[in-house]
């Protein structure tokens, strides 16, 4: 009976009573591919919309090999065990070759895992980022309207990821190294603008002096950068998941973040811009999903495609045909 | 009179007669984003097309501060002396906040600009990627056009434009440090598979050991990834654009991928593959343009944007609602 669809009632009605199956299942649906389960996918999306938004929603990155599971299991065991319900969601765009080194690994985070009061799920790598983008940050709200407090989304990109979870989330950990790099060797500009904190992980046994040195050169760094408009300045920590040493600091960086925020009134301004960029973003893919399933257009685009791989027609000027002709038979369909 | 516009056919004839003026003007006419230009670009590209596609495009990236500027001075220098016609193209969507760090060094490059073998063009850093992107690879064809046999993309970014630089080069080319980091850290692993060649770059003076010994590591650490579907193993070379080593070395190893991939087919199917993908960034750049510029869906956006905003309501219903009122205005439209 497993295969069976539940009813656009019973998932919303499963997911708001924390049901954990009925949310993993909600999570599948939503990331379901089929026309019809993207139709019943945005009504459960409706319905649990007024029950969502109630989590402090964390983006954390680094480069593969600065321990982020590792942390993750260690910061989620203190959240838990402070009372709170957590999510953790991870997205892999990065490795389309290798197929997601995140979800390849099936014994990461085992005892969070274990754990009734946290819920893990990897989001699949895709090959359309938006589409990525946009499951998640449903998969988010899911998890809020089953009650989930603290959502922490985990990436590993090549930079298009990072600016994903940026576009969805409250916060944004930076996890590096000590003696990576002279300083921000190695880092792209444009992820080091975006974060609200860096941490120096791993900072344990030999380390410790080298991470209290890069704790330094990059708390120096982040001022060549200007000050956020939120008022914001990022902040830079040591933490040692196996130690289990500046997780409390972390987390209490964290909730100073969110009362400051919600005094200026920037919390609810991003995530105000977050719910239009949303909108942006799901429109993109619709226009793009009725293009490529009309049927007129997939049967024009099998024979222009030799003709452009010739490189004996423009592509420029047969995307234009196309979506002339898309319009036109959107108009002969009304008529 | 420099703001009278031009018409398609001197736009044409200008390029195809090598008028740096005309050709610059040209490229200027393609990053417009007024309509009306759009479609006279669209023409212009319709003509140029059949003269272009005769140069080695190669795609250069590398983090801040590795001396990207300086080879391609360097490298440059040694291609317009073999007797080539070099463009250079920059693009650089990494860094939003502080508006495009390629573009504020006007004195990058300054013998070569002054070069007239050589043509040197920075493009806008712009919000869309798809755009900036799609833009380029229109400058790319321009300058093809005009002659130039060999045309380099400068890039540095978040990982975003390197995806894009990719898919429209022939060979890609990834800037190192020695001493950078620890093997590999620093560098996204998608950025190292995409790459054909990987350059230590400053390998001079006290350098030249560290260079050596990084060539090993990077070496022994590229076996690690799988052989390309080309043919083609990534190869490690140093380089001092100072002390004008390694340069040579570099030219003659894209000489001879350029030389393999002819023979086993692959030069021409990679360029088919960009072909088709260049048709599809286009397609949804139409699409999204002809949404956006609808004046019904315009007013109907002012009237939705505040209720997503305070998330009264749920940004993909309202998403939903836009395309299909888009789709019965054009339907209005046409009966």
């Amino acid at each position: 009976m497993k295969k069976n669809r539940l009813s656009v009632e019973e998932y919303i009605q499963g997911v708001i009573d924390r049901d954990r199956v009925i949310l993993s299942r909600a999570i599948t649906l939503i990331e379901s591919t089929l026309p019809s389960d993207q139709k019943i996918a945005e009504k459960v999306m409706e319905g649990i919309l007024p029950h969502s938004g109630k989590s402090i929603r964390i983006g954390i990155t680094g480069v593969p090999g600065v321990g982020k599971s590792t942390f993750i299991e260690s910061f989620g065991k203190l959240l838990v065990e402070k009372g709170h319900q957590l999510a953790v969601l991870a997205i892999d765009p990065s490795s389309q070759k290798s197929h997601g080194s995140i979800l390849g690994d099936k014994t990461r985070m085992e005892s969070l895992a274990a754990d009734k009061r946290a819920y893990i799920r990897p989001s699949p790598a895709g090959s359309a980022l938006g589409g990525v983008s946009a499951k998640t940050r449903e998969s988010m709200l899911l998890c809020e309207a089953a009650g989930y407090d603290v959502v922490l989304i985990e990436t590993v990109g090549v930079g298009q990821s990072e600016i994903a979870v940026k576009g969805m989330v409250d916060f944004f950990l930076l996890l590096m190294l000590a003696g990576a790099g002279d300083e921000l060797q190695g880092i792209k500009k444009g992820i080091i603008e975006m974060c609200d904190a860096l941490i120096i992980n791993k900072a344990d046994g030999e380390n410790v002096e080298a991470a209290k040195r890069a704790k330094r050169e990059y708390a120096n760094a982040l001022h060549l950068f200007p000050a956020k408009e939120n008022g914001w300045y990022p902040k830079v920590k040591v933490s040692s998941a196996i130690a289990k040493t500046g997780l409390e600091e972390i987390w209490g960086m964290i909730e100073e973040f969110k009362g400051k925020m919600l005094f200026n009134g920037f919390f609810e301004e991003n995530r105000q811009d977050q719910r239009i960029n949303w909108m942006h973003d799901h429109i993109r893919f619709l226009l793009e999903s009725r293009f490529y399933q009309d049927e007129l257009i997939k049967g024009k685009i099998d024979q222009v495609l030799p003709l452009i791989k010739s490189g004996q027609q423009s592509a420029i000027a047969k995307a234009r045909e196309l979506v002339d002709l898309f319009v036109l038979n959107q108009i002969g369909r009304g008529s």
